[in-house]
């Protein structure tokens, strides 16, 4: 237990729940780590899906046109932290627009994309490592695995660390990629090497069809969406902003996106300029910043906040999941445990699923975040549409100024996120993209089938009558029927007879008979001590304790219906220590179990009383 | 359940529990499977031992130590037998004459062989088919595990598969080796090669030190004693012979040993012969088969029967290793679970553990039985040393006609398997007789532990004075104080409260305020409803709901104490199917295990009633 508390902290109190409001430049640091770092891999990607044959052709104008949907996307985003300024995630604009199923939809999307995105960023930051110290290439998955743990209890904690300290990773990694760019566009060193590199590339794109050339571009178009996953964070955090909130998420939202833009073009510019090839141990942004900087103090900082800032943005997604997944058990479409607060007022429960969950995809998937990456945007992408497609929803009802050219640009936002989309599932669906698919419809119906039996429970155990508390009457004046069951007499079997005589004179102890010679010895000593309550003997040729049992009280049951079901009286056994469990038979904790999940139907509730013994030693 | 009755078969009366008396001719092969199917490893495993220096060189004189060494340890049992024409296992006659500490000793050595019995024979067998079938080779746990999976099944349906059956394979396989041996021995085709092999082997002697041949050699015995393992398994089923049980049961023994001791002498006297090299692919007894009979008919049913006779033996520990068990468990050395009948009157639990702790034994040495031979014989030669020892004992508390010979003859074998031993543990601990070394005496310790404990309890749980249940008298009169925890008002509370006013007047429902909002909401409806006992409200600052819960409670209790315990009446709900306990938060359930085990030491009971409100979906 002291561990425990070392590790995690002493519990808070509830009242000291309160949120720190962040300045815009603060906001940025905290909200922008996740689509920040997937600069980190998204140009590497473009260029593995293009493979050989193409090599960087291409590349460049594939990242305009991610730049353009970036555009898209923001300006759709800017309208919904307008419209939606406590929360504007795409659970919440889906459902409130379109309804349960598309909410649904969007919801399993995000939850996926959020388990995604702590696998990704991992995996990928360890490959930064990976990149500067090759020795460590046989431990991606310890690497993955150690920083997760100390996500987690940090998360577990509820890490409320000042905004000042996570802004640092950020700032440093936005710092040093705009420096590596600078430097590398005006270095001429290498201008001799691009033209080179053209002449190659251009005689290799003459080889192949331009069928073939089509798929593999729009397959790097898939890859390098993956670039824009994380926009959506900060319309659903804008309560987090200084006032005036919505206007300074705004603002930060548009920085961000400025930021974003010129880091992914530089660093597919440079990788371009340098004719980058990433292999499998290095990286693409590896691979430039020795060509910018050599191989000296510089790149190794480069390597260091990637991996920082990556790692962040795994951090990220631990806030952003448990937030998520406390929303839908408080709507109870997941359990209502998820809402619960932890010793630490974190989520906890929603903190060690999620990291049970990435620790699950690492995995599987061996810490290689080249594999992760078809499974990642499909998520971000569905989710995407369905918000736009619920603000076009909300311009149409809610109208105000301007709404006809708002809900414009919603519909051509949600045109293009769905049309990335339906490119994303075609050319990833192979390679990984068919288990969210799969994954999204099997989440929808679970969360459904969860919400429609909390309804039915509400239903069922529903008081719809008024004054109904004057109904308790002590029932006295009847006789209950009482079954005491015994395995032998002992001073439990006591207290069990003691309490049993004082509901009803209609007491019976009940024994079943296994091993003949026991029998004999129990008559014997009931007899000795001379209870006033019958013994009643059941035999049991299939040695089955619960069986005879529970057929005696269904027959107990029967007999003077008036009088209710039979109440047992169990007297149960509890050890000093919880592992001597583990000496007993249970067949107290066993007979109750059958009796509360093998009744047959029927309206009446049967009481069960223990009386437990507890052993002093 | 279907399925399981399919599988498993339906449940038998006790009624059923008979045993077939087994003659002589069957009694060799149930018993001998275990013993005799070691032919198939120990030669190769002297051979493996000796290494490429010494070749086959020494193998048959090892061989006869060994052999003489069997005589010694079979005349010692002949001993045994007579005197203990019940159950002669090693841990009965240990703790019966050495007392319980040689006893336990000797119990745990048994318990950790029958254990790796299964896994050695398993795995051995795997690599007689993968020998006949190299494609196999990657399949070893594969087939281990099914194989283990087959004999769980059918020893859990309590196989009483007729004698008749199960002696097919065992004649089978000695037919077919001492076939063999005798094609073997009077081929002169091979003569040639020995005189060859024998230069070379001396070549290689002269170039080593006598004192790593003396190590080498002691290694190779210590392998090859791996072929006594089973010598035992007459001495502890005598009572399943025909009359005269222990008469038969001595000749059956000799007869096994003759049969061994031709087998063991000639599979080894023909791996001379032929030079025989066993590789990580082929065991020496397929290369043996491969000369005798050449890649044909003849030996595929050699490595057919070996394969089934080493299945056999994996099967026969199934039945000792869960008989041990259940008489560890009726002297309450380990959980009495374990000497309970299951549905099919075999002893389930022993079955079933014993299967758990193979499957981890094969995984983790990955189903290659040369790395659990050095942990094989060490507990075997345990139980012998104590086993004889303790005859010794008998002797000399008995006395009896020609008692100084026989006890001088147990005296002989004793310290002659001490011996044996004492080389055991010293050449094989690096390479994994250490795991048992420290295993013993952990196993000692826990079952020493677990049987004090038993005692404790006993002690602590009995009624010494008679008559005692005069004492019970209903506690009408006193009114108890009753607390009903509540989370919300609904059917299951009404029951609860009602049944709670039964048994007092002193009724208080507690509500622990985690949410103010529905502490407003309950108060309402509280006073809507005329409930008529009072309403305490308890706040809980960390939201917790067991601590404030149990606080009040320790509060009550100390109020007039004469009244005794607070009486807890808990409103609990049964959803239809039990997965749905998922969805709602076991407040219920965690109080009542901190009720039980949190609880401050204190003689009384706490009465705890269950009101189970079950949901009709």
């Amino acid at each position: 237990m002291n561990l425990i508390r070392f590790v995690f902290g002493n519990p808070l109190k509830t009242e000291n729940l309160a949120s720190e409001k962040l300045t815009k430049i603060r906001a940025l640091a905290i909200f922008s780590s996740d689509i920040l770092s997937s600069v980190a891999y998204a140009t590497e990607e473009i260029l593995l899906a293009l493979g050989a044959a193409l090599a960087g052709t291409f590349s460049l104008q594939i990242a305009g046109i991610i730049v353009g949907l970036l555009i898209v996307i923001v300006a759709s985003y800017w309208q919904t932290i307008e419209a939606y300024p406590n929360s504007g995630g795409a659970f919440v604009v889906a459902k409130e627009n379109l309804g349960e199923f598309f909410g649904l939809i969007a919801g399993s999307a995000l939850l996926i994309d959020y388990t995604l995105t702590v696998a990704v960023s991992l995996s990928a930051g360890a490959n930064a490592i990976i990149s500067a110290f090759p020795s460590m290439a046989d431990h991606a998955v310890g690497i993955c695995l150690s920083v997760l743990l100390l996500v987690v209890i940090s998360n577990l904690r509820g890490a409320r660390e000042s905004a000042t300290v996570l802004s640092i990773p950020t700032y440093f990694f936005i710092g040093l990629v705009l420096l590596m760019i600078g430097c590398g566009i005006f270095s001429s060193s290498a201008l001799a090497k691009v033209s080179d590199q053209a002449v190659v590339v251009v005689g290799g794109v003459s080889k192949i069809s331009s069928w073939l050339v089509f798929i593999l571009v729009l397959r790097a178009f898939a890859s390098g969406c993956s670039v824009l996953t994380g926009v959506d964070t900060i319309a659903s955090g804008v309560t987090a902003f200084k006032n005036p909130q919505y206007r300074n998420a705004q603002i930060t939202l548009l920085f961000m996106a400025i930021l974003l833009a010129i880091m992914f073009l530089g660093i597919t510019f440079l990788s371009h300029k340098y004719a980058i090839v990433p292999t499998k141990e290095t990286t693409a942004i590896s691979l430039i910043a020795q060509r910018v900087f050599g191989k000296g103090f510089l790149y190794y900082c480069v390597q260091f906040a990637t991996a920082c800032i990556l790692f962040l943005a795994a951090n990220t997604s631990f806030s952003g999941f448990p937030r998520l997944a406390s929303i839908l058990a408080k709507e109870r479409y997941i359990p209502t445990r998820f809402a619960k607060l932890g010793d630490r007022l974190a989520f906890s429960n929603g903190i060690v699923f999620l990291a049970v969950m990435a620790t699950f995809l690492i995995l599987v998937f061996n810490g290689d975040s080249h594999s992760l990456i078809p499974l990642y945007s499909l998520g971000v992408f569905t989710s995407f549409t369905l918000s736009q497609a619920g603000m076009v929803k909300h311009w149409i009802r809610k109208r105000g100024a301007n709404w006809i050219a708002k809900a414009a640009l919603n519909v051509f936002g949600s045109i293009s996120c769905l049309i990335t989309l339906l490119i994303i599932v075609d050319s990833k669906f192979l390679q990984g993209a068919w288990i969210v698919v799969v994954l999204i419809p099997i989440l929808f119906h679970v969360f459904r089938k969860i919400n429609r039996r909390y309804l039915e429970t509400n239903t069922e155990l529903d008081l719809r009558n008024g004054r109904i508390g004057a109904l308790i009457l002590p029932m006295r004046e009847a006789q209950p029927k009482v079954i005491v069951p015994v395995s032998r007499i002992h001073k439990g079997t006591l207290a069990a007879l003691r309490f049993a005589s004082s509901l009803s004179d209609d007491v019976k102890a009940v024994f079943v008979n296994i091993d003949s010679r026991e029998v004999e010895r129990l008559k014997l000593s009931w007899r000795a001590m001379n209870f006033p309550m019958p013994l009643v003997l059941l035999s049991s040729p299939y040695r089955s304790v619960v069986n005879p049992l529970l057929d005696f009280l269904y027959d107990q049951d029967e007999r003077d219906p008036e009088r209710g079901k039979a109440i047992v009286v169990m007297p149960s056994f509890v050890p000093g220590q919880f592992w001597q469990n583990v000496l007993h038979n249970q067949t107290a904790a066993i007979l109750k179990t059958a009796l509360l999940y093998r009744q047959k139907s029927s309206e009446q509730t049967r009481i069960i009383v223990e009386i437990p013994y507890q052993m002093k030693i």
